[in-house]
């Protein structure tokens, strides 16, 4: 069989879509089922590849096809190319695969020309109306089909108002139209040295060459690149008899959702224009009418359309955008897609879709991308101020929601202010643990330096705080309270917003919306619990943490991180004094302060969690990160504890390096100081023999020993462990159940894993570690060359942010593998900032992980991210 | 058949060791091929294993064995336990299999009593020795097996010759020993509650089990637990007759080694005295004769001895250190062991016997340890001189080799002591690039941090030069130009003397002796060049280097480090003009001075290696490296270099890390400044066409790109270098042979390396950043902890100096496996600091590496480990 290049749109389909694009294969699916689409046919992807495996000219065999189908065109139409009376005028429209909005080129009104725009004026009567479609028609063809600059012809345009002394277009005349349509003409003639083509057949073959040549216009190619769009798709070429909305009071144009997009509630939604084209509704220089007006307007129409969004809602299962044109009290449906929604509207829509019975629960949940629900969660700022605030900086949406407040730059002046009753954001170069207590107190934390897995963004996250990070546009001088941008200066106690789901920095304060979870969350919700197979724990240092993540469905904490809890101020001291204690002596009588302290933490937590499985991670931070930078702080350090300033100093400089994060942490701080490990596991153990002597639900702790690379490290450190619990078990005559296992964030230990589950009986993989050394990346320097990596399309997306399936994640299938080797039974799950970004919680379904933990504020997005997997 | 404990001399042979342990296989051996070897037997480690596992007592089948034996060696000897005129006596001592020296116990003179004893001095005709044997014993018996303290009797001892009023214990005679073998069995039955054992039976029972007890005495359960020997293997116990060499004019006793221990010269080389112990030689109270005058003094008990060390070197295969005793004329064998001896002889030894038809040039390459070659490339302290002088501090044995130098703090006064023409130490808290040339002037490295890999450490290597590093006893006061210790102070031009391969540092300056290769040293190589399979490049960045390394018979270079091409002071200038350069165009600029240097240096490293291959890295460690950090080097580059000294400092801040290790470097370099490797690349290629032009012997460069972690990125630079190359064929009108490969050093490389090699024509393992990255361990910084895992035994040693086979060496693994499936003849090397180290040789041949490079000094021992493992 000869090669069929051309469809007309009563032969193709939507599952076509390959072959004749996106818009050829939809206009054909409304033709199909009874639509008033006006007529056309679309010429093929495959048409396009040739033409680009040839030698980019049209052959004869396509253009043949093209001629045939034009031809039952006009025999459908009783219209004409080229007539005096009633001609055939078509709009040629490029149509990829996948969408590619505004990246290539359009031609409408093609057919016109000295004879048909006669015809054009006649058939509409509208003399002016025909001059200026042709005027347009001369302009949009030499610029799309023969790059003849634009500019000429708005010169033109410009000078024929200047001369009749007016301003709008609308104000020329016809005769000054078809003037200038004679002027446009000449211009075309200079430039091409050749006529203004006459033939519309001619034009036609112009015109689809243009859109195929489109394709691999500079723009396309780059969107493709970046989008990681094939380049040999091709794009189709859809021809389509033109209609007019702009013919007179009996014509209009619109465009409507079958559904409220901003609330999902089930009712119209759209607007119109009488005589008026597409365009003008989108320009907004005439106000247009409420779709609900056009009932009374022209109610045989409304109750069509109406008619024709139940049609295609339950056609394509799923709210619709529509576009629609009335030509002389006729109905055209143009153009019909899934409509864009709200995250509230898509809950709703998709659960009232399931209760009609067009769709399923598991289509309900598929509906809904995992990361929008962040705007369910966290409170906004109200658009409309938005507008019209200044904006400052952008930089990393490193922790969504929305904060005010006055600027002040360390942790101290924050909790002055806070004294005060102030609300207030901390600006710091970037965070370190010891400006936790700033962090809880403020509103917001911007930062100057650090990626999306910085100490600032991943504790803002856990706090469901707002954050902006890695802001390199500002600089922060931090000794004088200060920050610079290009052209302002803000100083302490200005105020500023920030936009965490965005990462921009606005002047002043800015009124907040606070989100309202509506009627259909919970519902929507209860259907991703019952999909859903893989658990999702959260991340939680504190009772309140828990608490929150309880509130939006945890299953248990899957990373309760001990050193958060060294650094209230009751503490700090204490933690010091073990720090820089110079014997076992002093350190142990310092670590005796703390054990009644860390009971409590844990005490809490487990009450909490009513029997939730709550999984500990033994101290992992370096000790310096305990210890104060400046020398008046160390001075009152020093003082405070009444030890030496110069000791001080030494030990802070010995505990100086060069790469913290591949220095003394983790357990390797056990195998230093088995003592602080002691006091924490016996803490846990404790805390959970109060919890069940005082007959709460019983908690099983799952101890967690961080940073381990090599099984004879997780040996020693255990055994330090079961002494201590033994100890604790025999001292109170009781025993609890628990559980002792590992992180899994050093590659070594990943690779050894059949080595490591013969002592661990659970891995949790710390996938932030493993991204670090894996790629060997350090997370607070790496954004510096990454979104070098990122604008030259060597990464698509950063390592930190989404799992990277191939190598970091292959290292996770080696451990799983080796480790199940050894002990098929064992545990799995992931703590890591992963654990609650959908692409990487779909992919920990895939290897098998028991669970996921993120931060509470994820929670909900993990789960909806597990279900989508489970139904994938 | 019932378990047999106990077998006689001469019913073992030297392969039971597992069974008879080290000395009795031993002494069995040497009875069984003639030698007269005093009679007796061994009971079984199988015995020490039965005893632990049963009640730690002897048991009845056990003692029958012994008795039966003892009852052959009676008839034997005709001699017998207990009797007046000929008592048999013995001596009762352990033998593990795996040597433990000194570490478990050993009874004399065992079988005397009140009767024996007169016996004894009856066949002696010396009542002193008899009895002063007596004294010994009880002691002996009394401390060994029954624990009492040795004290109480020597308290005796010094009280009866105080009221002899003499000062040796030879000046008392038989009556008074007599008297004090009666008190210290007074002694005995104080401790003990009853006598001092009288039946030898009863003597021989409490020695076996007090031999068997000392196996689990806690200094040997340390020793085994260091030196990784089975605690389940057990002892042997030998119970062998007495011979005496103090028995008068016609004994004597002595140690001989078969050949010179020094030289390896083929001459007997040992020394005796006459009546006297084994223990009188050793103690140098009187100073032996010369082997060789026993020739005169008792001419067939020499000629004897000689055929016998003719018989064990023929036997053994190898130079004998033998232990004898003359007794009344009569020549004992009482041990032979295979002779500990210097380097030089090691060598001389082994090929001599190869020619004497003894051994096989295999067997020879086996009998020398790689590490010892250090001893003969690098001068070392004369000994003498060594042992009078002051020990300061002991620090890591960075780079072999001895320097003695006045003491300075940084590059610029090593500079100036240099132009006065003195010699130098450089001494740092820890070096950084920007003391290379200080490096290369001074005599030797001392530093206070960092590791076996640290900067001072692997450049010194490099260079062959001596250092010290991680030498954390001492305190370095930069400014003030100080080294503070315990007790003393070191200033500014003080003299010190290091020991780079001990890491002891002396106060003062040290006589050195310069090595010498003695003739056997070239013939050695030859043969392990004969029989290695596995190539052995050098690790070069300067002609010298390379012309040094080719002395030593590397193959080629593997890794040529550009990056310290940049640090020579006329350079350093336009790098910095690079690095802070704003705009493309400067550091293009800064890059068109740098180009001819490059190229000039490639041009003479090609010229040395004639056609040899040459791998080159481009620029790895971060821009930083080459800033200076103080405000006065800060400023003065400022001016140097015409900006503001405000934009350099912000500049450097830019250029800070957290972790520099896990940062901006390596090809990731390259990503964000494609310029910096092209102009590397130029060099590259424009020095290999010019030596192809000039008529050289053609080189093809193998271009090395660093920390490649993604093909995506290895692509991105490829590209860029193909590009670059391409345009300088272009210009040449010439073409060069080249390869593209990469550094494995990340681990996700390691485990994506499949991707990789399809872009990649070699892989060299980095393995220090591979066990930096693997291990999450800064090389920097671990030592710290390090030491504390291998002081608890949980590491045997650190990953950087030896490959961990299990997880780096996996990995290795991994990635070679997935490599070759792409590239089946992908080229496979290492770069890393363990291509040096004899156990990583070994492993590297074990899994197919083509070659190896390390340091020019470490090049003959690289290679001989190589040849190891081939015929391993």
């Amino acid at each position: 069989m000869e090669n069929k290049y051309v469809y007309s749109f009563k032969e193709g389909k939507k599952e076509m879509k390959d072959l004749l694009g996106g818009k050829g294969a939809n206009l054909a699916e409304m033709t199909n089922i009874g639509l008033p689409v006006p007529p056309g046919f679309t010429i093929t992807t495959s048409a396009c590849i040739e033409f680009y495996e040839g030698n980019k000219d049209l052959w004869e065999n396509l253009l043949d096809q093209v001629k045939t189908y034009l031809k039952k065109l006009e025999e459908e139409l009783g219209k004409s190319f080229s007539s005096e009376e009633n001609p055939l005028l078509v709009s040629v429209r490029s149509g990829a695969v996948i969408s590619m909005p505004g990246m290539m080129d359009t031609i409408l009104n093609l057919g016109l020309n000295d004879i048909s725009v006669e015809g054009l004026a006649k058939s509409t009567g509208n003399e002016r109306f025909a001059y200026d479609s042709y005027r347009r028609f001369i302009q949009m063809f030499s610029d799309v089909a023969m790059e003849i600059p634009k500019v000429r012809f708005d010169h033109l345009l410009e000078k024929m108002k200047e001369e009749k002394g007016v301003e709008l277009d609308t104000e020329l005349d016809g005769k000054d139209l078809k003037v200038l349509v004679n002027k446009y003409k000449e211009v075309y003639l200079e430039e091409m040295k050749e006529e203004f083509p006459q033939d519309p057949m001619k034009q036609l073959e112009l015109a689809i060459k243009a859109v195929f040549k489109s394709w691999s216009n500079p723009r396309a190619v780059i969107y493709r690149k970046l989008h990681n769009i094939p380049d040999s798709l091709g794009t189709a070429v859809n021809v389509q008899s033109m209609v007019y909305g702009n013919m007179g009071e009996t014509s209009g144009t619109g465009v409507a959702f079958t559904r409220n997009p901003a609330t999902g509630e089930n009712k119209i939604f759209g607007e119109y224009l009488i005589n008026a084209q597409g365009e003008d509704v989108v320009a907004g220089i005439r106000t247009p009418n409420h779709i609900s007006e056009l009932k009374d307007m022209m109610p045989e129409i409304y109750d069509e359309f109406i008619k024709y969004t139940h049609i295609l809602e339950e056609h394509y299962k799923d709210m619709q955008d529509i576009e629609f044109t009335i030509e002389n009290k006729k109905l055209y449906i143009l153009q019909t897609r899934n409509g864009k929604r709200t995250t509230q509207a898509a809950i709703k829509i998709a659960t009232d879709l399931v209760k009609e019975g067009l769709i399923g629960k598991e289509e309900a949940i598929l509906r809904v991308n995992p990361n929008d629900l962040n705007q369910l969660l966290h409170p906004n700022f109200d658009q409309k101020k938005l507008e019209s605030s200044q904006v400052i900086a952008k930089g990393l949406a490193a922790s969504p929601g929305a904060a005010s407040g006055k600027v002040y730059f360390n942790a101290q002046d924050i909790v002055e202010a806070s004294q005060r009753g102030e609300k207030s954001i901390l600006v710091r170069l970037e965070t370190s643990p010891e400006d936790i207590e700033g962090m809880v107190l403020s509103e917001g934390i911007l930062t100057a330096r650090g990626g999306m897995t910085s100490h600032a963004a991943v504790v803002a996250r856990g706090m469901g705080k707002c954050c902006v990070a890695g802001c390199s546009e500002i600089r922060v001088d931090e000794e004088n309270k200060i920050i610079r941008t290009q052209d302002l200066t803000i100083k302490e106690g200005d105020y500023i917003s920030l936009d965490g789901s965005t990462g921009i920095v606005y002047l002043g304060e800015i009124e907040k919306v606070q989100p309202s979870l509506s009627g259909s969350f919970g519902e929507f919700m209860s259907w991703v619990d019952e999909i859903r197979t893989m658990k999702v724990r959260t991340n939680a240092d504190t009772p309140k943490d828990a608490a929150q993540a309880l509130e939006f469905g945890a299953e248990g904490i899957g990373l309760c991180r001990t050193e958060h809890m060294f650094f209230d101020s009751e503490r700090i001291g204490s933690v010091r004094r073990m720090i820089v204690a110079n014997s076992l002596r002093e350190r142990k009588s310092a670590l005796d302060e703390l054990l009644p302290v860390q009971r409590k933490d844990f005490y809490e937590i487990y009450k909490v969690m009513e029997g939730r499985p709550v999984t500990v991670r033994l101290l992992d931070p370096p000790l310096h990160e305990f210890i104060p930078n400046k020398e008046e702080d160390i001075k009152n350090l020093a003082e405070s504890m009444s030890i030496e300033y110069q000791d001080l100093v030494d030990r802070i400089e010995e505990l100086k390096e060069f790469n913290p994060m591949l220095g003394h942490r983790g357990c390797r701080l056990a195998v230093t100081y088995p003592e602080i490990y002691r006091m924490q596991v016996r803490a846990i153990i404790e805390a959970a023999i109060d919890i069940k002597e005082e007959g709460f639900e019983e908690i099983y702790p799952e101890i967690m020993i961080p940073l381990v690379g090599h099984i004879e490290e997780l040996k020693y450190v255990k055994n330090q462990l079961l002494e201590e619990i033994n100890l604790v078990f025999e001292e109170r005559g009781n025993k609890v159940n628990y559980m002792i296992g590992t992180m899994l964030e050093v590659p070594r230990a990943a690779i050894t894993s059949d080595e490591i589950a013969t002592e661990a009986e659970f891995f949790s993989f710390g996938t932030n570690d493993l991204t670090q050394m894996g790629f060997g990346y350090s997370r607070d320097d790496a954004s510096k060359f990454l979104d070098e990596y990122m604008n030259k399309g060597i990464f698509k997306e950063s390592p930190f942010e989404a799992i990277d399936r191939k190598g970091i994640g292959k290292l996770m299938e080696i451990s799983i593998e080796l480790g199940k080797k050894t002990r098929p039974d064992i545990k799995l799950g992931i703590c890591g900032e992963h654990g609650g970004e959908p692409s990487s919680v779909e992919f920990c379904h895939s290897i098998g992980l028991d669970y996921v933990s993120c931060s509470p504020f994820r929670v909900p997005i993990a789960k909806l991210a597990a279900a989508q997997a489970s139904i994938k």
